[in-house]
Protein backbone atom coordinates (compact mmCIF):
# COMPACT_ATOMS: atom_id res chain seq x y z
CA UNK A 1 0.00 0.00 0.00
CA UNK A 2 1.19 3.33 -0.83
CA UNK A 3 0.37 6.41 0.92
CA UNK A 4 1.25 10.15 -0.23
CA UNK A 5 2.48 12.88 1.85
CA UNK A 6 2.42 16.23 0.23
CA UNK A 7 5.55 18.18 1.00
CA UNK A 8 4.41 21.28 0.00
CA UNK A 9 1.12 20.91 1.96
CA UNK A 10 3.83 20.44 5.16
CA UNK A 11 1.63 16.83 5.69
CA UNK A 12 5.11 15.56 6.60
CA UNK A 13 4.81 17.67 9.94
CA UNK A 14 1.54 16.10 10.90
CA UNK A 15 1.59 14.62 14.30
CA UNK A 16 0.82 11.18 13.20
CA UNK A 17 3.84 11.32 10.64
CA UNK A 18 6.20 12.48 13.27
CA UNK A 19 5.13 9.64 14.90
CA UNK A 20 6.55 6.94 11.93
CA UNK A 21 9.52 9.49 11.59
CA UNK A 22 10.49 12.18 13.71
CA UNK A 23 12.67 13.50 11.49
CA UNK A 24 9.31 14.53 9.35
CA UNK A 25 10.95 13.41 6.12
CA UNK A 26 9.65 10.88 3.40
CA UNK A 27 10.18 7.62 2.91
CA UNK A 28 8.96 5.54 5.67
CA UNK A 29 8.90 1.99 4.86
CA UNK A 30 6.16 -0.18 7.15
CA UNK A 31 6.75 -3.17 7.07
CA UNK A 32 4.27 -5.76 8.97
CA UNK A 33 4.92 -2.67 11.79
CA UNK A 34 8.24 -2.44 11.60
CA UNK A 35 9.26 1.18 10.85
CA UNK A 36 12.16 2.27 8.53
CA UNK A 37 13.40 5.44 7.91
CA UNK A 38 16.04 6.79 5.42
CA UNK A 39 15.96 5.69 1.72
CA UNK A 40 19.25 4.02 1.83
CA UNK A 41 18.57 1.74 4.87
CA UNK A 42 15.30 0.84 2.98
CA UNK A 43 17.16 0.18 0.32
CA UNK A 44 19.19 -1.87 1.37
CA UNK A 45 16.44 -3.36 4.12
CA UNK A 46 14.41 -4.26 0.79
CA UNK A 47 17.42 -5.80 -1.30
CA UNK A 48 17.54 -8.55 1.63
CA UNK A 49 14.16 -9.20 1.54
CA UNK A 50 13.39 -9.20 -1.86
CA UNK A 51 16.56 -11.03 -3.06
CA UNK A 52 15.95 -11.41 -7.13
CA UNK A 53 17.10 -9.60 -8.91
CA UNK A 54 19.78 -9.05 -6.51
CA UNK A 55 20.92 -4.71 -6.31
CA UNK A 56 23.72 -5.30 -4.96
CA UNK A 57 27.26 -6.92 -5.90
CA UNK A 58 28.24 -9.75 -3.03
CA UNK A 59 32.08 -8.71 -3.44
CA UNK A 60 32.32 -6.28 -0.32
CA UNK A 61 34.92 -4.18 -2.56
CA UNK A 62 32.54 -4.27 -5.49
CA UNK A 63 29.94 -3.29 -2.52
CA UNK A 64 31.52 -0.34 -1.23
CA UNK A 65 31.95 1.00 -4.50
CA UNK A 66 28.16 0.93 -5.11
CA UNK A 67 27.86 2.37 -1.88
CA UNK A 68 29.74 5.11 -2.53
CA UNK A 69 27.90 6.42 -5.30
CA UNK A 70 24.64 6.00 -3.52
CA UNK A 71 26.38 8.20 -0.55
CA UNK A 72 27.86 10.33 -2.91
CA UNK A 73 23.80 11.73 -3.87
CA UNK A 74 22.35 10.63 -1.18
CA UNK A 75 24.55 12.54 0.94
CA UNK A 76 26.40 15.30 -1.26
CA UNK A 77 23.36 16.59 -3.50
CA UNK A 78 20.51 15.45 -2.40
CA UNK A 79 20.25 17.37 1.21
CA UNK A 80 21.99 20.69 -0.03
CA UNK A 81 18.55 20.48 -2.67
CA UNK A 82 15.59 19.02 -0.37
CA UNK A 83 12.41 21.46 -0.07
CA UNK A 84 13.22 22.09 3.60
CA UNK A 85 17.04 23.69 3.03
CA UNK A 86 15.34 25.44 -0.27
CA UNK A 87 12.77 26.77 2.23
CA UNK A 88 15.61 28.18 4.17
CA UNK A 89 17.25 29.54 1.77
CA UNK A 90 13.95 31.42 0.69
CA UNK A 91 12.13 32.31 4.32
CA UNK A 92 15.66 32.50 6.61
CA UNK A 93 17.96 34.11 3.83
CA UNK A 94 15.38 35.64 1.53
CA UNK A 95 17.31 34.37 -1.29
CA UNK A 96 14.92 34.59 -4.79
CA UNK A 97 14.46 31.94 -6.90
CA UNK A 98 16.94 32.51 -9.58
CA UNK A 99 19.63 32.25 -6.65
CA UNK A 100 18.03 29.43 -5.12
CA UNK A 101 17.88 27.72 -8.32
CA UNK A 102 21.96 28.71 -9.06
CA UNK A 103 22.15 26.84 -5.54
CA UNK A 104 20.29 24.11 -6.84
CA UNK A 105 22.26 23.63 -9.77
CA UNK A 106 25.47 24.27 -8.57
CA UNK A 107 25.27 21.34 -6.38
CA UNK A 108 24.61 19.22 -9.20
CA UNK A 109 27.07 20.07 -11.50
CA UNK A 110 30.04 19.73 -9.25
CA UNK A 111 28.65 16.64 -8.09
CA UNK A 112 28.04 15.01 -11.36
CA UNK A 113 31.00 16.33 -13.06
CA UNK A 114 32.60 14.26 -10.03
CA UNK A 115 30.54 11.28 -10.54
CA UNK A 116 31.05 11.71 -14.10
CA UNK A 117 34.82 11.28 -13.66
CA UNK A 118 34.09 8.22 -11.04
CA UNK A 119 32.68 6.42 -13.45
CA UNK A 120 34.73 7.18 -16.62
CA UNK A 121 38.04 6.69 -14.60
CA UNK A 122 36.33 3.27 -13.23
CA UNK A 123 36.45 0.26 -14.68
CA UNK A 124 33.70 -0.79 -12.40
CA UNK A 125 31.31 0.83 -14.30
CA UNK A 126 29.50 -0.66 -17.85
CA UNK A 127 26.06 0.10 -19.36
CA UNK A 128 24.97 1.34 -15.42
CA UNK A 129 26.79 2.20 -12.83
CA UNK A 130 28.64 -0.56 -11.84
CA UNK A 131 28.63 -3.97 -14.77
CA UNK A 132 26.30 -4.15 -17.20
CA UNK A 133 22.81 -4.61 -14.84
CA UNK A 134 21.28 -2.15 -12.26
CA UNK A 135 22.08 -1.86 -8.98
CA UNK A 136 21.18 0.43 -5.90
CA UNK A 137 23.52 2.66 -7.78
CA UNK A 138 21.46 3.16 -10.69
CA UNK A 139 18.38 3.47 -8.07
CA UNK A 140 19.82 6.36 -6.74
CA UNK A 141 21.02 8.43 -9.80
CA UNK A 142 18.30 8.43 -11.69
CA UNK A 143 15.98 10.77 -9.70
CA UNK A 144 18.27 12.75 -9.26
CA UNK A 145 18.56 13.07 -13.01
CA UNK A 146 15.36 13.84 -12.95
CA UNK A 147 15.99 16.31 -10.65
CA UNK A 148 18.67 17.76 -12.99
CA UNK A 149 16.46 17.85 -15.73
CA UNK A 150 13.46 19.32 -14.11
CA UNK A 151 15.89 22.26 -13.30
CA UNK A 152 17.29 22.70 -16.97
CA UNK A 153 20.86 21.65 -15.88
CA UNK A 154 23.54 21.37 -18.66
CA UNK A 155 23.86 17.54 -18.84
CA UNK A 156 26.18 17.37 -22.09
CA UNK A 157 29.55 17.39 -19.70
CA UNK A 158 27.92 14.18 -18.37
CA UNK A 159 27.91 11.65 -21.28
CA UNK A 160 28.60 8.23 -19.19
CA UNK A 161 25.79 9.64 -17.17
CA UNK A 162 23.69 10.70 -19.90
CA UNK A 163 24.19 6.83 -21.29
CA UNK A 164 23.21 5.22 -18.26
CA UNK A 165 19.73 7.17 -17.70
CA UNK A 166 18.88 5.95 -21.16
CA UNK A 167 19.83 2.10 -20.41
CA UNK A 168 17.75 2.60 -17.02
CA UNK A 169 14.73 3.98 -18.90
CA UNK A 170 14.66 1.17 -21.30
CA UNK A 171 13.55 -1.19 -18.10
CA UNK A 172 9.90 -2.05 -17.19
CA UNK A 173 11.04 -1.23 -13.26
CA UNK A 174 12.84 2.07 -14.12
CA UNK A 175 9.60 3.67 -16.16
CA UNK A 176 7.10 2.20 -13.62
CA UNK A 177 9.17 4.25 -10.39
CA UNK A 178 9.36 7.33 -12.48
CA UNK A 179 7.60 10.31 -10.80
CA UNK A 180 4.98 10.75 -13.42
CA UNK A 181 3.68 7.78 -12.91
CA UNK A 182 3.00 7.95 -9.22
CA UNK A 183 -0.69 8.21 -7.76
CA UNK A 184 -0.06 11.44 -6.24
CA UNK A 185 1.16 13.39 -9.55
CA UNK A 186 0.22 15.89 -10.60
CA UNK B 1 49.71 4.76 7.43
CA UNK B 2 47.69 8.68 8.02
CA UNK B 3 47.95 11.16 5.10
CA UNK B 4 46.22 14.30 6.73
CA UNK B 5 44.55 16.78 3.99
CA UNK B 6 44.36 20.31 4.75
CA UNK B 7 41.00 21.56 3.94
CA UNK B 8 41.54 25.27 4.89
CA UNK B 9 44.70 25.00 2.68
CA UNK B 10 42.66 23.19 -0.22
CA UNK B 11 45.22 20.29 -0.75
CA UNK B 12 41.73 18.20 -1.31
CA UNK B 13 41.51 20.04 -4.60
CA UNK B 14 45.21 19.40 -5.31
CA UNK B 15 45.43 16.78 -8.78
CA UNK B 16 47.16 14.05 -6.74
CA UNK B 17 43.79 14.00 -4.26
CA UNK B 18 41.63 14.47 -7.05
CA UNK B 19 42.95 11.50 -8.50
CA UNK B 20 42.31 9.66 -5.23
CA UNK B 21 38.74 10.79 -5.31
CA UNK B 22 37.21 13.02 -8.07
CA UNK B 23 34.66 14.49 -5.51
CA UNK B 24 37.83 16.29 -3.35
CA UNK B 25 36.35 15.16 -0.78
CA UNK B 26 37.98 13.38 2.23
CA UNK B 27 38.27 10.58 3.79
CA UNK B 28 40.10 8.30 1.34
CA UNK B 29 41.03 4.92 2.26
CA UNK B 30 43.40 3.07 0.14
CA UNK B 31 43.48 -0.77 1.31
CA UNK B 32 46.42 -2.03 -0.91
CA UNK B 33 45.51 0.04 -3.89
CA UNK B 34 42.08 -0.36 -3.77
CA UNK B 35 40.75 2.94 -3.18
CA UNK B 36 37.53 3.51 -1.04
CA UNK B 37 35.58 6.87 -1.05
CA UNK B 38 32.45 7.96 1.21
CA UNK B 39 32.72 7.83 5.03
CA UNK B 40 29.73 4.86 5.56
CA UNK B 41 30.59 3.21 2.59
CA UNK B 42 34.28 2.76 4.10
CA UNK B 43 33.02 2.29 7.74
CA UNK B 44 31.03 -0.53 6.43
CA UNK B 45 33.47 -2.12 4.32
CA UNK B 46 36.41 -1.96 7.67
CA UNK B 47 33.75 -3.48 10.13
CA UNK B 48 33.49 -6.49 7.18
CA UNK B 49 37.63 -6.96 7.27
CA UNK B 50 38.06 -6.25 10.48
CA UNK B 51 34.97 -8.25 12.29
CA UNK B 52 36.07 -8.32 16.29
CA UNK B 53 34.45 -6.40 17.77
CA UNK B 54 31.42 -6.31 15.36
CA UNK B 55 30.05 -2.89 15.26
CA UNK B 56 26.79 -3.54 13.39
CA UNK B 57 23.75 -6.07 14.44
CA UNK B 58 23.43 -8.99 12.47
CA UNK B 59 20.04 -8.90 12.04
CA UNK B 60 18.46 -7.21 8.96
CA UNK B 61 16.00 -4.99 10.77
CA UNK B 62 18.65 -3.99 13.33
CA UNK B 63 20.70 -2.93 10.61
CA UNK B 64 18.69 -0.99 9.06
CA UNK B 65 17.56 0.91 12.08
CA UNK B 66 21.97 1.38 13.10
CA UNK B 67 21.92 2.76 9.51
CA UNK B 68 18.86 4.80 9.70
CA UNK B 69 20.85 6.87 12.65
CA UNK B 70 24.55 6.18 10.58
CA UNK B 71 22.50 8.26 7.16
CA UNK B 72 20.75 10.75 9.94
CA UNK B 73 23.91 12.33 10.54
CA UNK B 74 25.75 11.48 7.24
CA UNK B 75 22.92 12.73 5.04
CA UNK B 76 21.05 15.41 6.94
CA UNK B 77 23.49 16.67 9.15
CA UNK B 78 26.97 16.93 7.80
CA UNK B 79 27.04 17.91 4.14
CA UNK B 80 24.81 20.87 5.07
CA UNK B 81 27.86 22.09 7.51
CA UNK B 82 30.54 20.56 5.39
CA UNK B 83 33.57 23.56 4.65
CA UNK B 84 32.29 23.79 1.27
CA UNK B 85 29.08 24.79 1.64
CA UNK B 86 29.67 27.09 4.07
CA UNK B 87 32.34 28.89 1.86
CA UNK B 88 29.72 28.72 -0.31
CA UNK B 89 27.55 30.80 1.87
CA UNK B 90 30.47 33.19 2.82
CA UNK B 91 31.72 33.86 -0.88
CA UNK B 92 28.36 33.40 -3.21
CA UNK B 93 25.99 34.46 -1.05
CA UNK B 94 27.70 37.09 1.00
CA UNK B 95 26.76 35.74 4.33
CA UNK B 96 28.24 36.90 7.42
CA UNK B 97 29.94 34.69 10.05
CA UNK B 98 27.23 34.92 12.60
CA UNK B 99 24.39 33.80 9.58
CA UNK B 100 26.65 31.13 8.84
CA UNK B 101 26.60 30.02 12.46
CA UNK B 102 23.34 30.53 12.93
CA UNK B 103 22.87 28.25 9.96
CA UNK B 104 25.19 24.99 11.05
CA UNK B 105 22.82 25.10 14.85
CA UNK B 106 19.86 25.12 12.74
CA UNK B 107 20.42 22.15 11.44
CA UNK B 108 22.06 20.48 14.27
CA UNK B 109 19.23 21.45 16.80
CA UNK B 110 16.90 20.02 13.84
CA UNK B 111 18.01 16.73 13.37
CA UNK B 112 19.81 16.24 16.90
CA UNK B 113 16.05 17.12 18.30
CA UNK B 114 14.65 14.37 15.95
CA UNK B 115 17.57 11.90 16.79
CA UNK B 116 17.03 12.38 20.60
CA UNK B 117 13.00 11.81 19.83
CA UNK B 118 13.51 8.57 18.19
CA UNK B 119 16.45 7.31 20.44
CA UNK B 120 14.28 7.99 23.68
CA UNK B 121 10.45 6.54 21.78
CA UNK B 122 13.14 3.53 20.50
CA UNK B 123 13.20 0.26 22.15
CA UNK B 124 16.53 -0.78 20.20
CA UNK B 125 18.83 2.26 21.67
CA UNK B 126 20.69 1.40 25.55
CA UNK B 127 23.63 2.83 26.51
CA UNK B 128 24.54 3.37 23.02
CA UNK B 129 22.14 4.03 20.20
CA UNK B 130 21.59 0.46 19.55
CA UNK B 131 21.92 -1.70 22.97
CA UNK B 132 24.74 -1.75 25.23
CA UNK B 133 28.05 -1.73 23.41
CA UNK B 134 29.01 0.85 20.26
CA UNK B 135 27.74 0.45 16.89
CA UNK B 136 28.66 2.42 13.53
CA UNK B 137 25.59 4.48 14.74
CA UNK B 138 28.03 5.72 17.83
CA UNK B 139 31.02 6.13 15.40
CA UNK B 140 29.05 8.31 13.40
CA UNK B 141 27.58 10.95 16.13
CA UNK B 142 30.20 11.23 18.18
CA UNK B 143 32.14 13.70 15.23
CA UNK B 144 28.98 15.48 14.96
CA UNK B 145 28.32 16.49 18.94
CA UNK B 146 32.11 17.22 18.86
CA UNK B 147 31.10 19.74 15.81
CA UNK B 148 27.75 20.75 17.98
CA UNK B 149 30.27 21.57 20.99
CA UNK B 150 32.68 23.67 18.91
CA UNK B 151 29.73 25.62 17.77
CA UNK B 152 28.29 26.28 21.26
CA UNK B 153 24.91 24.69 20.67
CA UNK B 154 22.77 23.78 23.49
CA UNK B 155 22.33 20.12 24.17
CA UNK B 156 20.41 20.49 27.41
CA UNK B 157 17.49 19.32 25.56
CA UNK B 158 19.25 16.04 24.05
CA UNK B 159 20.02 13.97 27.52
CA UNK B 160 19.87 10.65 25.67
CA UNK B 161 22.73 11.97 23.21
CA UNK B 162 24.86 13.51 25.40
CA UNK B 163 24.46 10.31 27.85
CA UNK B 164 25.66 7.84 24.49
CA UNK B 165 28.23 10.36 24.32
CA UNK B 166 29.41 10.10 27.91
CA UNK B 167 29.34 6.53 27.35
CA UNK B 168 31.67 6.46 24.60
CA UNK B 169 34.06 9.26 25.53
CA UNK B 170 34.86 6.27 28.52
CA UNK B 171 36.10 3.93 25.73
CA UNK B 172 39.79 3.92 24.43
CA UNK B 173 38.84 3.31 20.86
CA UNK B 174 37.06 6.82 21.27
CA UNK B 175 39.25 8.82 22.73
CA UNK B 176 41.94 7.51 20.49
CA UNK B 177 39.71 9.46 17.50
CA UNK B 178 39.29 12.12 19.26
CA UNK B 179 40.44 15.25 16.73
CA UNK B 180 42.64 16.47 19.59
CA UNK B 181 44.63 13.49 19.27
CA UNK B 182 45.13 13.12 15.76
CA UNK B 183 48.61 13.78 14.12
CA UNK B 184 47.18 16.59 12.16
CA UNK B 185 45.41 18.67 15.20
CA UNK B 186 46.14 22.20 15.41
Amino acid sequence: QNVSVHLRNKEQCNPEFLELNPQGLVPVLDDDGRLFTQSLAILEYLDVQYPEPALMPTDEVDRAYVRSIMLQIACDIHPLNNLRVLKYLEYNLDLDLQSRNDWYRHWIAVEFQALENKLTAESKSGSFCYGDSPTLADVCLIPQVANARRLDCDLSTYPTIVRIEENCKKLAAFKKAAPEHQPDAE
